[in-house]
């Protein structure tokens, strides 16, 4: 636990929040600037910054509840898509660095603006990219 | 494997692909539309069209070789952030129906638009939303 982080604070139950899941593992609750109705955020119950180092097993846990909390607001919501994400990184969009599964429950036609995201194309030596993260990998 | 997925057909390597990532269970390609240089597309080597068909082991190993690619990404491409992402349903923007894990490399002043969509802020009533998912997933 890192005694200045509110995701922590959630955790210990010291933090307000309107909590969506709980197991031995992680927390679930709802996002306080929420993109859309039911945003969820799930958070390891131990303090990690971001995927470095982010235990791979705890990892696993936090995408599983993902799945449980995406088909859960699909059911509850009626949301007929779902947004998992995890920013990793001030340049990514991070903003709290006890790292988190954004849960985002999805309604057709409910125009969400990071489509436009998407459509931004750009693209680099693909040969010599994929030559250098399978270099890594091995 | 589905016969007309292109995915499964990558997977099977009858379909072309800059390949970046394999294991046992799970093979990673750069995606043909980047967003940023980098940008990396997993899947399970098994077909399963969403969230709601793909088994929590299988999702827990997409999880841990994202994990594994953002590190890569970093230490190949200096990336100094990643987003991982996964598009469930059309309404949450996915065109490719068998489930994938995005990796996307971030780099500090990249002005990636999706930016925008975290911007966008969207209420409802939380007690009564986080209610509902919590007797949702009892
Ligand atoms: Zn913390
Ligand atoms: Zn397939």
């Amino acid at each position: 636990m890192s005694s200045d982080c509110i995701f922590c604070a959630i955790v210990a139950g010291t933090g307000p929040a309107d909590i969506v899941y709980t197991d031995e593992h992680i927390v679930g609750f709802l996002d306080i600037r929420p993109i859309t109705v039911g945003h969820t955020l799930l958070v390891p119950r131990t303090h990690h910054t971001g995927l470095a180092d982010l235990p791979a097993e705890t990892g696993a846990r936090l995408f599983a509840a993902g799945q449980r909390v995406a088909a859960a607001a699909k059911a509850a919501l009626d949301a007929d898509g779902i947004n998992l994400a995890l920013n990793d990184g001030k340049s990514a969009f991070q903003t709290v660095f006890h790292t988190h599964l954004h849960v985002v429950p999805r309604h057709s036609g409910d125009k969400l603006q990071f489509a436009k995201g998407l459509l931004t194309r750009r693209g680099g030596d693909r040969k010599s990219i994929a030559a250098a993260l399978r270099e890594e990998l091995s």
